[in-house]
């Protein structure tokens, strides 16, 4: 990996905020090491799930490649699924990016891509049919903070994005770092293993 | 207060992205009955601490009163402290304001302001020193998650602005409704007395 490392922020039409930034912010927390990139099919304004709009610097027709790639859920996420353009952009990114992750409903879209294939995944708990009818070949985790398998990261619903950046932090640099990141930020940390959700919407 | 809501979230150079999208993602998840707004100095783009840029749609020149006021913190707040338009802007619409709130080194602002005098307020925990010094006549509370007195809710760090959201929430509809979007959003809620980080950051 190069010394600074670029994570490229899938923005699409409603994507929701919380997914995007709380993973930006804990990323931005780290000295000059991690460039957050906004990308998005064309260049310029997106707007979110919530209504404010953010800025995608790059687009998918620049030739970029991005070490970590963060796909984000959110109320678009049903129509992103059919979008070839996105699933074809990720297929391309996810040969050469070190890390791919996801959070809440944007496994539905990196499972759609087959970029999950035989692989363990999660995802949020509300909407756990149709998330996991976009990857029949997915090993799907009802009950997980976040889930690991080899280089891809996916989370659970919205809050569980901080999690599970802190956890590629850990990953990449070490616990004490990740640490410290969410002590600064005052985030009270979970395990991928914690989630009371699961029960709580019924999944088990 | 009217029966749609409308909450001016303000942006100033280099804020927090969480502080902002925290709370908007809390507040988003109220069915129309909530508008958010981004509002800043001049309309237009305005960048994060931590890079991205988000599009305020609304400026200081608008006549519009907002029912409830957000005020981030971030690498910015040591300029917006300076800021005369700001403050101005602030103490106007906060005369007819619900609700006036902060995230993170935000209260420095509401404090610079002169909004918080005679008030317990909280703030994060890492420079409260200097924070403290841009309100002399504020009661600051070293320990606590947020800090609700009258129509003004402050929170801790970064991350403590979605519990400050929630409790917000709680108070102005109920308990239940509270719940249920920490669920939705599959957050850990906290309440306003948890606060492990006053002792980690040395305050207690």
């Amino acid at each position: 990996m190069k010394s600074r490392k670029t994570i490229g922020v899938i923005l699409f039409d409603k994507f929701e905020v919380l997914d995007v930034f709380g993973p930006v912010e804990m990323f931005g927390m780290l000295p000059d090491d991690f460039e957050v990139c906004m990308v998005a099919e064309n260049s310029g304004e997106v707007a979110s799930a919530q209504g404010p709009r953010i800025v995608a610097e790059r687009n998918f027709s620049e030739s970029s490649q991005y070490d970590i790639l963060l796909v984000p859920g959110g109320a678009g996420t049903r129509r992103a699924v059919e979008n070839n353009a996105l699933l074809e952009w990720l297929r391309n990114q996810a040969n050469n990016a070190q890390y791919v992750t996801s959070v809440c409903t944007g496994s539905a879209i990196l499972a759609k891509a087959g970029l999950l294939d035989g692989k363990r995944a999660t995802t949020n708990k509300m909407n756990f049919e149709w998330i996991s009818a976009q990857g029949p070949n997915v090993i799907w985790v009802k009950q997980a903070r976040w889930v690991e398998d080899g280089n891809t990261f996916t989370s659970a619903g919205v809050s569980a994005g901080m999690d599970m950046a802190l956890g590629l932090i850990e990953k990449i640099i070490d616990g004490e770092t990740a640490d410290r990141i969410a002590s600064w930020a005052e985030y009270d940390r979970h395990a991928c293993d914690w989630d009371p959700f699961a029960k709580i919407h019924g999944l088990v």
